[in-house]
């Protein structure tokens, strides 16, 4: 599945930094181009103070990487950068080597709509240092936002107790693709469907939607508007009814309703926008029951998100399907998960891997060395914890962790293979299924902290390294 | 210009919300159609607490709206789109419709790189209603997201005073494009470069970079690395001191730049990315000063935004150039500007305007009605205030604004002419010159909150109205 090429992914390879280009070119130069490198994509804090996020992203990761390849104008527009004397800074043999380039690295990832926590690589990439180097800045760019939003949603999702959710925040959202990845996470987070036919055609999210203010305007009054939409679309009658006056507005959809009854269609539902939705929600309720419209669903709107959602549902609004924008789509509340990618491995001259730590004055900040993988332990249906292990330290099966809780039966590592040597391996599921995914996982956990350890050998090694860094 | 239609421009016409297209579907088939409409792109208020913005985004529109083209992928998924029964919403007639549709709106807007005030359309589009209605989402979508990171970049410049402010945010941006239209909106709202080098390649905006901490692992120590860097990239080198112990990675630069210094370059500057910038930044100005350094910058990134930027100068941090990322990128304290679209007039049968007005129990949000435009008076130098009057109404040269000081003695009108029935009218600037506009406009103005009224017969003309509609 090669979701969005068709819209850009072919154009992208200089959707990076500057310095990934100024340093791929100093390692050409170097001669340390080709040596075998590992580096790890991982977040170091969970977002939006909760206790997981969930995975998303990586199908964009691979449609990029599967195009990644500098063409002529790209290699023209690297030939005029200049350094600070006015003289280019890359030479004619870097930017041959560039243009015939092909990725040809090992990429091992955690499937998009996995429950994930904090330092767990996502993606693994191991390969020649120059390419493993070049791609950081789009796969932190495109996993980074899928991840925050996938969770963003999926906090949503959980409060809403199994109501609809539609995204709806194409008109707030950061750009084309601001936009297009949102609605692809918010739909892989759980939301039912967007109102972004972008999305709905590149990504095969559903889309939904009815008519705005602007409808209602264009007509004498609300009631010839709503008669009009339902003579022309009968069977997409959800009317936005506060345009002028809710009480009235919602009259008017159930006078509309009834006549659309009569030529065998129903009034679908009825949208609020504005205003104090509990005690809307509740009169509206009122008013389509008393006429007969129990079954009219109650949608609305109007900067919702989980918390809002949570209050409005403990006060007994009676609302049916929530309309979900801005404080979704650019996760107003946390608009950035911090996600790194960081070296933690290089082959030496001898062929041997040296470990690499970036240190800090923050011990959170200190990243973990090696070829990682992060294995999974579960009672019945339920996540322990995880233990991130070195797979090449570490040849037995059994793991020690002693600070997880005993008693697992079973376990499983998350990291799968993606590419090998830049071939794509991976089977790629549909975005149905990895919503799916995510729904099965956010019943694997509870509203506890999940422990991420460190496995004994792999937590000696670094300790090992860094008193060899720091004396 | 037809800056970034290579990109994606020509597959935009589905960026928009399905309801747009089954309002367009009720308009095509209840005749509406091609009834002329006037809708105001405006937001209701400006960002960051601020008292003014900066607009943004119209070359984006412009390239939107030229390529705006229903192909036959685009008819062919909008033939599926089913409603509640299972039955297409679309019939064959409007797919048609669509497919042959051309754009022939006209577009008047408030250039790039304008100051602007809250209420003020800054894009003012007058077409065939179905045309005008259909387009609301990706212009709000480009332009919110542009005039949004525009205000925050000028904010940044502004308490950088006169220091050179980089943009670094493209691996925590919102997407592909998230990442894209910050780096050419910070480049309009006053910073010097970006790192994005599609945002180069595309947008013209310059590009800078060196290394990442990765470059430093790379090597067996931080002091090879330099030397490494310094050797092929004698005209390029900031480098980055942090990654063990920044007292020594000062130390190591200094070295290097000695080496350098012998071959003819310099030593541009050093790079604190975490850790106490105001002490760290003092101690390497100290270091560097002693070793004859004192024309090497020193440039700091690590979270930094206006409030932190202007801490630090307050504290007397010697920092020279400020690497701006997350906190710009995705304007991380207010992730969206609320930019709203509507319906301020529609003709009647008659072939008259019918004036059109959104209420809202929040008088803020109640819309204004007519055909606007925006007229600036100006004292000297400074802004006084803005008018917003209806340029069918008042025939008269002369605005009555009694609220506005008096005493201006210069006025012109913001909106100017882009499109003219479809056809692009405008001679584009290019971004130097728009982000060159930005700068000259900060000038015009201080730190008051700016009038803006409605001109008198427009404002009668608004109570009328809403008398009429709630009586």
């Amino acid at each position: 599945m090669n979701t969005n090429s068709k819209l850009y992914n072919d154009k992208l390879s200089l959707l990076t930094d500057l310095y990934q280009l100024t340093m791929a070119y100093g390692y050409w130069k170097n001669g340390l181009y080709d040596r075998p490198a590992v580096f790890n994509l991982f977040f170091r804090k969970n977002p939006f103070k909760g206790h997981y996020s969930i995975a998303a992203g990586l199908q964009l990761a691979i449609d990029y990487l599967q195009n990644l390849k500098f063409d002529k104008e790209d290699i023209q527009y690297l030939g005029q950068q200049k350094g600070a004397d006015g003289k280019t800074l890359f030479d004619e043999s870097f930017l041959n080597y560039l243009q015939r380039m092909t990725f040809s690295c090992d990429v091992d990832a955690i499937p998009e709509g996995t429950v994930v926590f904090p330092n767990e690589p996502l993606l693994r990439i191991k390969g020649p240092l120059l390419q493993a180097q070049l791609i950081e800045t789009a796969l932190l760019n495109m996993v980074n936002f899928s991840t925050l939003i996938a969770t963003k949603a999926s906090r949503i999702v959980t409060v809403a107790q199994g109501d609809q959710v539609l995204e709806f925040g194409l008109r707030r959202s950061h750009g084309v693709d601001g936009g297009l990845m949102a609605s692809r996470a918010a739909y892989i987070g759980g939301c039912d469907a967007t109102s972004n036919l972008l999305a709905g055609k590149y990504y095969q999210v559903p889309v939904r939607g009815t008519h705005a203010h602007s409808w209602v305007m264009a007509f004498e009054d609300e009631k010839k508007s709503f008669e009009s939409y339902a003579e022309f679309l009968p069977n997409n009658c959800i009317f936005l009814v506060d345009t002028y006056d809710t009480r009235t507005g919602v009259l008017n959809a159930i006078e509309v309703g009834k006549a659309l009854r009569k030529k065998g269609h129903d009034l679908l539902g009825i949208r609020l926008d504005s205003g104090d939705l509990e005690a809307l929600s509740k009169e509206a309720r009122y008013l389509l029951d008393q006429a007969g419209f129990s079954k009219t669903k109650i949608v609305a709107s109007n900067d919702l998100d989980e918390y809002r959602i949570a209050e409005l549902k403990a006060n007994g609004a009676k609302i049916d399907i929530w309309g979900v924008g801005t404080r979704l789509s650019t996760a107003y509340d946390q608009p950035a998960l911090g996600g790194v990618y960081k070296l933690s491995a290089l082959e030496n001259k001898a062929g041997k891997w040296d470990y690499k730590v970036k240190l800090s004055e923050q011990a959170i900040k200190t990243s973990n060395p090696g070829i990682q993988q992060v294995r999974r332990r579960y009672l019945g249906h339920r996540i322990l914890g995880d233990i991130i292990y070195d797979q090449n330290l570490l040849k037995a099966k059994q793991l020690e962790a002693p600070e997880l809780e005993k008693g697992f039966d079973r376990e499983e590592d998350l990291l799968v293979p993606v590419f090998k040597k830049g071939q794509l391996v991976y089977d790629s599921p549909n975005i149905h299924d990895i919503r799916r995914r995510t729904l099965e996982q956010l019943e694997q956990i509870s509203q506890k902290k999940y422990p991420v350890v460190l496995e004994a050998q792999l937590e000696n090694k670094k300790l090992e390294f860094i008193g060899n860094l720091v004396k």
